[in-house]
């Protein structure tokens, strides 16, 4: 403990709740632990953070090492400090959110856990200490920010066309959208820019694809969907 | 340190931004601290969180023993971390902002200060650690929040004309609103109501005096100013 002042720390730690999207479904990576408290149990990703390392590097080296995923976009959600939250003693808690593009990576199992999978969020398991939680404000925050950022593109393929990207929406806020007031709220908002290909499909007339394009972004936007 | 894990812990400390409102400016409140580090300096009001206490509860001792504010709005901010943000060693500060209308609340100054004083958010002076950087992580907050959360009626008494909500609104958001596009917009949001009570003025015809009434908060709302 540094020695400028006379509390104790409480340990410090961060959870990681990892969302993915494939196949019109949002999931989120868990791991199941090897080792007591919870053990056998489903938990997020975590780790204590270490004296030498900001809270982005802890999180990066738990992606890195106990999840084998890099470059994906990282967020820190929110700090958690109910008493109690952790058997073995006071740990408050720096949780952080990232997306991935669940058909860009494979998510591999480091030497601390039994196992990691992705399970969608409409079906978790019970998770230990306070995760439930970290993963509803998680949720939360995604469902938020995806009306007034462009967080939603992280979790798609790079070319998308527009029933996918409404199909992501629909997904996160858990409500349909009118498919023509969605259309043109998403244009309007002026950030997605026709590829000048098409999907192939088999029932349906080809669907241009669309990309996300940060230089069309505006300063602001709110979409009312 | 907790014996159940092997990371030696960065110190865990809070930092208050408490914002104030009055005379159409918005100000925050700053302590003059008397001891190193930045003796003399200017800072925001902060502690080391104990062991035992949460970390609302550590704000809540700093807003009572450092500043004499009691029942105001508090809400968590962000989690800063920078290395080196602090000369004497590694300390993370999970910052938190307060809003208080001036008028009800007098700040004092613990024995720890050798002043506390209210600084308008457009002529701050030069600041300790990273509190430049947290204060305007706050404003950010605040700027963002006060368009879909009823936040600004914390800074306000509880009753308020049109051009006193709009007076408040303008100095958040930094630019001046058209008067009647904010009338409509704000009442179509719905939440606040008419007291039946005016103000009378020297020059001008009296003005409604309103409310904010939580129960008419629709779930969700935007104003887009």
């Amino acid at each position: 403990m540094p020695a400028f002042h006379t509390y104790k720390n409480p340990a410090l730690a961060t959870d990681l709740v990892v969302f993915g999207y494939q196949d019109k479904a949002l999931s989120v990576l868990l791991l199941n632990r090897k080792e007591a408290p919870f053990k056998n149990g489903w938990t997020l990703p975590g780790a204590f953070v270490g004296l030498e390392e900001t809270l982005a590097e802890a999180c990066r080296r738990i992606l890195d090492t106990k999840l084998g995923l890099r470059s994906i976009y990282l967020e820190q959600l929110y700090t958690f400090d109910t008493p109690n939250r952790d058997p073995r003693g006071r740990v408050i808690s720096v949780a952080h959110f990232a997306l991935v593009s669940q058909g860009k990576l494979t998510a591999v199992a480091g030497k601390m856990a039994n196992d990691v999978r992705w399970f969608p969020v409409t079906d978790i398991p019970v998770l230990g200490f306070d995760h439930r939680q970290i993963l509803s404000a998680a949720q939360e925050r995604l469902r938020a920010k995806i009306l007034y950022q462009p967080v939603g593109f992280e979790l798609l393929d790079e070319n998308f066309t527009m029933p996918e990207l409404q199909d992501l929406y629909e997904c996160i806020l858990g409500h349909s959208i009118d498919r023509r007031n969605f259309r043109r709220k998403i244009l309007d908002a002026g950030f997605v820019e026709l590829t000048g290909e098409k999907k192939e499909g088999l029932q349906n007339r080809p669907a241009d694809y669309y990309n996300f394009n940060k230089k069309l972004l505006p300063q602001h936007f709110h979409l009312n969907l």
